[in-house]
């Protein structure tokens, strides 16, 4: 490929994907240039030995490791932010997990695939707790 | 501007954009398009009076209003989502958001915003409760 017709294809390429990540949601204002799909999960962990680098590791490696599930259009493993201390906040999580889907019924099938069965069967033994919540657009 | 000249700045504009929200996170893979920059605020909101739409669409409409916060990645405000019930789901918030920071430094600037602090004067009286929780990538 010449040198400017691979410009032009590179720049046909990233037009059409900044479009298409755009028109994921009709919220985004320019400032904005990230769109979020409609369905939130939500996941804290409180782990069993908290103060285990170890298994805490563990919890990370396994998460990221969902990240080949097709569903997710995006994965963020964390551990608590440390923002202004203000008395709302609840940041007594050990690791955070956030995946964003097209749909309810992709989370639905996220939760059956293997990845996440083998997931919770090799580290479900490291949390004592764990809380999740769905949102969806409103 | 010629429609030629136009498209090729459409092009060379998107390619930017798409390279810009590539580049947030090193995480990505090819399925997923799209990047989470590393700071999650997520907060969630239980109503005073939970039976009332008219105040839930006033603390949404008062949350779309921080859009225009520049230190703002991306906002994703939301009500529980219909995902199939589990022991570990607590859904019983009424109203959540999601914003996404390039550092904790945005997060914390964001707090002091004026439109953020608007939403607040305008809105608190709406909710019973709130709880906040910050992340950032493990």
């Amino acid at each position: 490929m010449a040198d400017n017709q691979r410009r032009h294809f590179l720049a046909s390429a990233g037009a059409l994907a900044s479009l298409s990540v755009l028109s994921a949601s009709s919220h985004a204002t320019p400032s904005q240039a990230i769109s979020l799909p409609p369905v939130l999960h939500m996941v804290y962990f409180w782990l069993k030995n908290p103060d285990s680098q170890q298994d805490r590791e563990k919890l990370i490696t396994g998460l990221n490791s969902l990240r080949e599930i097709p569903q997710i259009k995006a994965l963020h493993v964390g551990v608590p932010a440390s923002t202004l201390v203000r008395d709302v906040i609840d940041n007594s999580f050990d690791v955070s997990e956030l995946m964003l889907f097209d749909s309810v019924e992709d989370q639905d099938a996220y939760q059956l695939h293997p990845l996440h069965q083998k997931f919770v069967e090799e580290c479900s033994h490291l949390w004592r707790k764990v809380i999740v919540r769905d949102s969806i657009s409103a």
